[in-house]
C-alpha cells in the first residue's frame, strides 16, 4: 500500500504542482471569527466554575526594597476571605529559561520593580479580596533604585540580584571574519548611537488564569491566557513540585499576546497556590497596571554601530554594541540579547561581525518577549545608517539595499541560511507601488518617503532545554461521523493560525477547510506543541500537519483506487473527491470520481479507526549550533516598506500618511490573514516610532501604567496602509509558506524616521519620535 | 521490532500469567468519585452558556387524540418568549432502530400517549418559558385510548399508529428443534402465566440538553445526558437535515441511565430546533414528570409459558408466547421483543425451543431499554416454573439448576455460544453462603428462601443499522508531559467503566491506573464507540484499550531492551519500571529496571510522537446471524441469588431480609465496582419485585409520574446483601472480564417469589407483588 501511494502521491507533489492549491492560498475569513465578534465564545475571564473563588495580588509601591515583614492576620479575619499567600508559599523561582530562573510567583524577601507581587488573596468576591489587600501590613526597607542601565553597569555596590556583579544578567561577545581588519578597510564609516525605547504590547484582554485544584486527585487543571503553554505547564511544575501529568492546562481564546503572554504570569502561579490552598477553584484577572508590572515588553537597547562600507556602497563590516535594558528579572531576555546579535546578519550581507551584548538588570519592570524580538531596535539602526551611506555614495537608498540583499540560498558569516528570499522582489515592489524613486528627496520640506527593509525568522531550532524531541506534532482523525478532526496544540492567540492549519490540513486530504475540525488547544487533549514565539506556528505545524495528512492519504488512495478501478498512479483528491486522471499527449483530465466521504466510510468498514500523527523537528545542519547562534531558524520572511510623512510644522507632531508594505512569506496560505498581520505589525512599529513609551520616575515609580496615559496608536492614528504579498514560493516550508507576523513590524519605525529625515532632513536616533523633539530639530534648523 | 515485541509480549502473555495482574483486579474507588460526592462536577443541568435561552415542552393531557390546531400567537407576544416550535418544525421521524422510526420531536398531527410534547418554547428564562406554555392553545379532538394490549390487539377498528393493523408492532415466531414434540413426550408439563410489571428505571438525574446551534458556521454543539451519544448524534442528524459532521456531542456526567438515557430525548430535538431558530444556546431539562412521560423502561409482558421435563428433571422444551405492551412509539422495542426469546435459551439447557412474540402498541409512554432488557420477564417466569418441577421431581430447586446449568462452551439451539460459564460455581457459592439447603422447606410460616438463577449478554454483535465497521475505537496518546491519556467515546453512565478502563490500560501499559487520563465523552474528540447498552462496554472497550496499549508496548519495548541492554524476550513491564528478568533453574527473578517514563523520553526524544489505536469488532461466526438471534452476544455474565423474606403475616408485606448473590463476571477488574453493580441490580430487581408500577387509568391519564407516588426502593427497604465474585476467567474477553451490571438483576425478583412460595406456600405469578396481594392470598389460605 505505501508503494502504491508513493506513485499515486505524485499527484499531490508540491514541486510539479506548487501553484495548484486548492485550499492553501484563500482568503478564507477567520473560522472563529463571527463566533468573536458576535460575542459567542468566552474568554479565560468569562469563564465561571462552580464554588469558583475570586483572587488578588497586593503589589510593591516600591521599585527597590527589602521586605521585612508581611503581617495578613487582619486580611485573614475579613469576612469572605479564604486565604493569603506570600513569597514563602513560593521559594522555587521560575524562568522561561531555565538555567537563568530567577523570578517568583511572589517577592522572596525582596521587590526589584514597581509593581511586583508580595501576597495574594483568595476571597470569595472580588470586591472582598480588594478589601483584604488593604489589611495586609508589609514593612519594607526602602533601597536606592536604578532604572537606568548605563548606570547599573556601574553600580556593583548596588546589586539587584545578589549573585550578578556590576547588574549584569548576561553579556556575549561575537565575531565573525575580521571586523577590525575590514573596517579598517573600510571606504566609508558610519559610527552611531541610537536608542530604541520602553514599550508594552498593548494586547486588549488582560492575563487571566483560573485554577481548579482537586484535592482528592491531587490535579490541577488551570485555564489561562497563555501563548506557551508547554513552558507554563513545566514552570508550574517546578513552582508547585508536582509532576507534570498531575497538571493540565486549557487555553481558551486569547485576546491578543505579541509574546506578552509568552511567559507564565503571576496570576497563573497564585491562582494554582490559592486553589490548592483552599481546595476550591480560582480566578485571578490583571487590572491593566498589573499587565505593565509585569510587562514582559521590548527590551530598550542602547546601541553603538560602527558599520562600514566599500566604494560601492557593499557593506564591508559591522560592530554592534548593545547595552540592553532588561528590568528586573531574566525572562526571555538571555534569547533577545542574541537574537539582537543574529539580526544583524540578514537582510543584507555581513561579510565581517562583531557583536558586544550585555543585558543589565534595572528596576523596572522586565523586559522579555515582544513581537519581532531582537530584530526591531537593530533594525531600527541599520536601516538609518544605510539610508546615510547612500546619500554619501550618492546611491538611492533603495539601490544600496538592492546591492547588498540577500538571496536564496546564502550562507550568513553567522552560519545561518536562507533556503529561501525574494526580499529583492519586496523591495522593488514597494519602490514600485509607492512611486518612491519619483519622490525621494522630491517633496517639499515638511513632507517626506522613506524606505527600510526587514526579515524575521519563520520558527526556531531552539526548545530552550536539553531535548533533541520534535518541536510540534499534528494528529489527524478521519471517521465517519465526524470527517476531518485536527489535534494540535498551537495556540491561537489571535493571530488566526487556527484557520491557516484548517486550510494546510484541507489542501493535502482534499476536503473543505471549513470541514476540518480543530480541537482547542489543552494540555492534555492536544498533541504536543512548543507554544507560539518565533513565528512558527504555519512552517512548524505545517510540517506537522502535511505528514499527517500524508499518512492518511496513503491509506486512503488504495481504497479509492480500488472504488475507481483504475491504478495508484492515476489518482488524485480534491473539492472532496477522489479521481482519476488520464494523461493523453501530454495533457491531463479528469475521469471518474467518488466522494472523499464514500473512500472513508470503506476504509472504515474494512480496517477500523483512520488516526494519523505527524511532526516537525527543524533540520539541524552541521556547526550550526556554534557561536551561539540562537536566531537560527529554518527559514526567513522577509519585507520592505515605504512610510511617506506630512509633519506638522507647527507642532512637530508626524503625520505618517501612507505605509506601502511588499512581504515575502513565500506562498500565502491566508492572503487575508497576512494582510491582517501586516496591518498589525505596522500599528505596532508606528506606536513605538511616534507614540508609545513606559515612563518611569528616576525612583522605579511608573508613571503611565493605564491606556489612557500610554499611548498606542488608535484606528484614527493609522495611515494608508497598502499591502502587497510578492510572488514566491519557499520549497523547505510545508506549503510554500513562511512567517508574516514578526518580519513586518520590522521597517516600519526605520521607514518613518527615514521619511523624517527626507521631509526636514534631520537624523533622529531615538523613539519614539515625540512633536516636541521634531519642533526642537525644526526650531535648530530655523535658529542655524 | 514487532518481532522484538512478540517475543517480550510473552512475558505480558494473558494465557501465562493471566492471574499475575497488578491493576486489573483492585478494588479501586472510582476515579470521578470524591468529585462527585464533593459537588465538584457539573452535570448537564449544572451547564451554563452565555446567552443562553431556557426551553419549555408543552405535553398532552390526552393519551390518544387528534391535534385540529395549535395557536402560540400569545405565547410568542409573552415579553421574553423568543421562539415556538410545535411538530411543524420536525416533520422527520426518528427511532434508535432506523427502519421503524416512528417518533417525532414534537408530535405530528396525532399524540398517542398521555404527556406527549406538543409544542415547545424558548423564553428567557424558566418561568417565562412555563408562563408561555399555559398561553399555547391546542385543539384535540380526543380519541378512545387503549392501554391494555390484550385488548390493543383485537382493536383493527382503532389503530394507534395508521400502518399498524391490530396495533401490532412487530411479531415473530422462533422454532428451535421440535418442541411440539418434546413438550408430547415429556415427562412433566408445566403450563403457566405470568405478567412481569411497567416499570421506570427512576435514574436520579433527568433529562436534560444544552444545544448551541451557531448560525455562523452552521455547527451544532449540543450538551445532553446521552448513553447513547453516536445514535443521537445520527438521529439529530436525521431530524435535523444536517449532516453529521455539524453536530458535535458533548456528554457531561451523567445521573444515571439504565436504558433510560439509551435514546435520544425530545430535551435533544427540541433544545436543537430553537437553538437554530434563535441563534443562541437553549436548555431544556426535564422535570420528574417528563421523564415518565417519555419513560423507556421495562415492557410489561403478558408470558404464556410450557415448560416441559423428562423424568430426571432435565428441561425438554419451552413453549413461550409473549405479548409485550410496547407504549406509544417504537423505540428499542424490537430489540426487546427479540431478547426475550433469546434469553430462554441460557442460563440452562433448552434443547427444543418455541417462541412466539408480539409486541403492540398502547396508548401509553412508550417502553423500551431498561436493565437487562428482555431477560427480566421471562426470567421471572422460568425461574419459579423451574421450581415448581423441582417440587414435582422431589429435588432441590437447586440439583435442578445444577442439573440443568449451561457450561463453558456451550452452544445453544439457537446457535448462541457460550465461551464461558462458571454458572455452577455461582449456584454453588450461593446455596453454601446462604445456607439454603439448610434453610429452604425448614423455616416457620411466614418465613421463607428462595433461589434463582440469571445471566445476560455482555456486548452485541449488532449496530442496529447496516454496517461492518469496529463497534469501539480506543487511542491512546502518550507523552513526557500528560503520562498517558486515553481516548475513548465510551460513556460512563455512573457505572463506573471511566474507572475500569483507566484500570485496563494501566494493566496493559504497566503503569498505575490513576496516572492513566481518561478524556471525557464528546463526539468530536472522542474516538468511536456505539454507546452505552448491552453490558457492552468492559467487553469492548477492553478489547480496544488492550490492542492500542500492545501497539504502545511494541514501541517501547525495544526502547527499554535497548537501555537494560538485554534481549526483548527477557523485558517485561509493570508498577511504572520496565525491568529485565532472568530465568534460571525454571524460576524467575527480577533484574535490572529503568522508569517507565525514561523509556517514555527516550522513545519520543528518538522516534517522536506515540499515538496507537486499538478497534474491537465483535467475533462473526458462521450461522449465527440467521434465526433472529439478536441476543447473540460475545460472550455471557452469570449471578445466582438466594432470597430470604420474612412477610407480615398481619399486613401481607413482604420484608426482604437478606440476599445472598454469587456472580459469575469472569475476572473482576475492579471488584468494589462490580459489587456496587450487583447492589444497584437487586436494588432494581427488588423494587420490580415487590413496588414499583406506573399506575395508567383506563382512559390514558398517567396516575402517579412523581417519585413520590412512584415507590421505589430506598436505603431503608434494602435488604443485607452478601455479594460474592466466583473465581472465573474468560479466555475470550480482554482481561477475562464480563458484565456485572445487568445479570444480577435477573434472579432478585423469581428468587423473592420463590422465597415467598417457601414462607407461605402460594406461588405468585405477577409483579409487583403488593401487600394486599399477599395478604388475600393469606386470607384465602385461612379461609380454606
Amino acid at each position: 500500500m505505501g508503494k502504491m501511494y508513493e506513485v499515486s502521491n505524485k499527484y499531490n507533489n508540491y514541486k510539479e504542482y506548487q501553484r495548484e492549491f486548492t485550499e492553501v492560498g484563500r482568503s478564507i475569513p477567520r473560522l472563529d471569527g463571527p463566533a468573536k465578534v458576535t460575542g459567542k465564545v468566552q474568554y479565560t475571564d468569562d469563564l465561571v466554575l462552580p464554588r469558583m473563588a475570586y483572587g488578588k495580588i497586593l503589589r510593591s509601591p516600591h521599585a527597590h526594597a527589602n521586605i521585612k515583614s508581611i503581617d495578613y492576620s487582619e486580611a485573614l479575619k475579613l469576612d469572605g476571605v479564604l486565604a493569603v499567600i506570600t513569597g514563602e508559599d513560593c521559594p522555587i523561582p521560575y524562568g522561561i529559561v531555565p538555567h537563568n530562573a530567577n523570578e517568583h510567583a511572589l517577592a522572596v524577601g525582596k521587590v526589584r520593580n514597581w509593581g511586583e507581587g508580595v501576597a495574594a488573596v483568595a476571597a470569595l468576591d472580588e470586591a472582598t479580596a480588594e478589601k483584604a489587600l488593604e489589611l495586609i501590613k508589609v514593612e519594607y526597607e526602602v533601597l536606592e533604585a536604578i532604572v537606568d542601565p548605563r548606570e547599573a553597569v556601574k553600580r556593583d555596590d548596588l546589586r539587584i540580584h545578589e549573585n550578578h556583579p556590576n547588574n549584569i544578567a548576561y553579556e556575549g561577545t561575537q565575531v565573525y571574519g575580521d571586523p577590525e581588519k575590514a573596517l579598517a578597510e573600510s571606504d566609508f564609516i558610519i559610527e552611531k548611537e541610537f536608542y530604541s525605547s520602553y514599550v508594552n504590547h498593548g494586547f486588549i484582554e488582560t492575563q487571566s488564569a483560573i485554577s481548579d485544584f482537586d484535592p482528592n486527585t491531587g490535579k490541577l487543571h488551570m485555564y489561562a491566557t497563555c501563548q506557551v503553554p508547554h513552558y507554563t505547564h513545566q514552570q508550574l511544575a517546578k513552582v508547585l513540585e508536582m509532576p507534570m501529568n498531575k497538571i493540565r492546562i486549557t487555553v481558551p481564546l486569547i485576546g491578543g499576546g505579541f509574546g506578552g503572554k509568552g511567559v507564565a504570569s503571576q496570576a497563573d502561579f497564585c491562582s494554582a497556590l490559592l486553589s490548592r490552598k483552599i481546595g476550591k477553584p480560582v480566578k485571578i484577572t490583571y487590572e491593566r497596571s498589573e499587565v505593565f508590572a509585569t510587562n514582559n515588553g521590548r527590551h530598550p537597547c542602547y546601541m553603538k554601530f560602527k558599520m562600514g562600507f566599500d566604494k560601492d556602497g557593499k557593506i564591508t563590516a559591522v560592530d554592534f554594541n548593545n547595552l540592553m535594558d532588561g528590568g528586573a528579572y531574566s525572562g526571555w531576555g538571555i534569547v533577545v540579547l542574541f537574537y539582537t546579535a543574529s539580526m544583524v546578519h540578514i537582510p543584507y550581507m555581513v561579510p565581517n561581525v562583531k557583536f558586544d551584548g550585555k543585558r543589565v538588570f534595572t528596576n523596572k519592570p522586565t523586559c522579555g518577549a515582544h513581537r519581532g524580538l531582537g530584530g526591531v531596535q537593530p533594525r531600527f539602526a541599520m536601516e538609518q545608517m544605510l539610508d546615510e551611506a547612500a546619500e554619501h555614495f550618492g546611491m538611492s537608498p533603495y539601490a544600496i539595499r538592492k546591492l547588498n540583499a540577500v538571496e536564496s540560498g546564502y550562507t550568513a558569516k553567522s552560519m545561518m541560511y536562507v533556503p529561501h528570499s525574494e526580499y529583492k522582489k519586496c523591495l522593488d515592489e514597494a519602490v514600485e507601488k509607492s512611486g518612491f524613486l519619483e519622490k525621494q528627496g522630491k517633496l517639499p520640506y515638511g513632507k517626506g518617503i522613506g524606505i527600510s527593509g526587514g526579515y524575521y525568522i519563520s520558527g526556531t531550532s531552539y526548545t530552550l532545554y536539553l531535548s533533541y524531541k520534535p518541536h510540534t506534532v499534528a494528529t489527524i482523525k478521519i471517521d465517519e461521523e465526524n470527517g476531518v478532526t485536527l489535534f494540535c496544540g498551537a495556540t491561537d492567540i489571535g493571530q488566526g493560525v487556527d484557520t491557516v492549519m484548517a486550510q494546510m490540513a484541507a489542501e493535502t486530504l482534499g476536503v473543505k477547510t471549513e470541514d476540518v475540525k480543530i480541537i482547542p488547544r489543552d494540555t492534555e487533549i492536544s498533541t504536543f506543541d512548543l507554544g507560539t514565539f518565533a513565528s512558527r506556528l504555519t512552517f512548524a505545524t505545517g510540517w506537522a500537519i502535511r505528514q499527517a495528512a500524508e499518512k492518511i492519504n496513503a491509506e486512503l488512495f488504495p481504497v479509492a483506487a480500488s472504488i475507481l478501478k483504475c491504478r495508484g498512479d492515476e489518482i488524485a483528491v480534491k473539492d472532496g473527491y477522489f479521481y482519476s486522471i488520464y494523461e493523453r499527449e501530454g495533457k491531463k483530465g479528469r475521469n471518474r470520481e467518488v466522494l472523499w466521504t464514500d473512500v472513508v466510510t470503506m476504509y472504515i468498514e474494512s480496517n477500523g479507526p483512520l488516526t494519523c500523527s505527524g511532526q516537525f523537528t527543524p533540520p539541524r545542519r552541521k556547526g550550526i549550533q556554534q557561536g551561539g547562534n540562537i536566531g537560527h531558524s529554518p527559514t526567513f520572511g522577509f519585507s520592505a516598506q515605504v512610510a511617506e510623512v506630512d509633519i506638522d510644522l507647527e507642532t512637530g507632531k508626524v503625520n505618517v500618511v501612507k505605509i506601502t508594505e511588499a512581504g515575502d512569506c513565500g506562498q500565502p496560505i491566508n492572503p487575508m490573514s497576512v494582510e491582517g498581520q501586516v496591518h498589525g505589525s505596522i500599528q505596532m512599529g508606528l506606536g513605538q516610532a511616534l507614540y508609545e513609551e513606559m515612563q518611569i520616575a528616576p525612583d522605579g515609580r511608573f508613571l503611565n501604567p493605564s491606556l489612557h496615559d500610554y499611548k498606542m496608536p488608535t484606528i484614527r492614528d493609522m495611515p494608508k496602509i497598502d499591502a502587497n504579498i510578492v510572488e514566491a514560493y519557499d520549497p523547505s516550508a510545508p506549503y510554500g509558506g513562511k512567517e508574516s507576523g514578526e518580519g513586518p513590524i520590522q521597517p516600519t519605525a526605520p521607514a518613518i524616521f527615514n521619511a523624517v529625515y527626507d521631509a526636514i532632513g534631520v537624523r533622529f536616533t531615538e523613539m519614539p519620535l515625540t512633536p516636541e523633539k521634531v519642533l526642537n530639530a525644526i526650531k535648530a534648523q530655523k535658529a542655524k
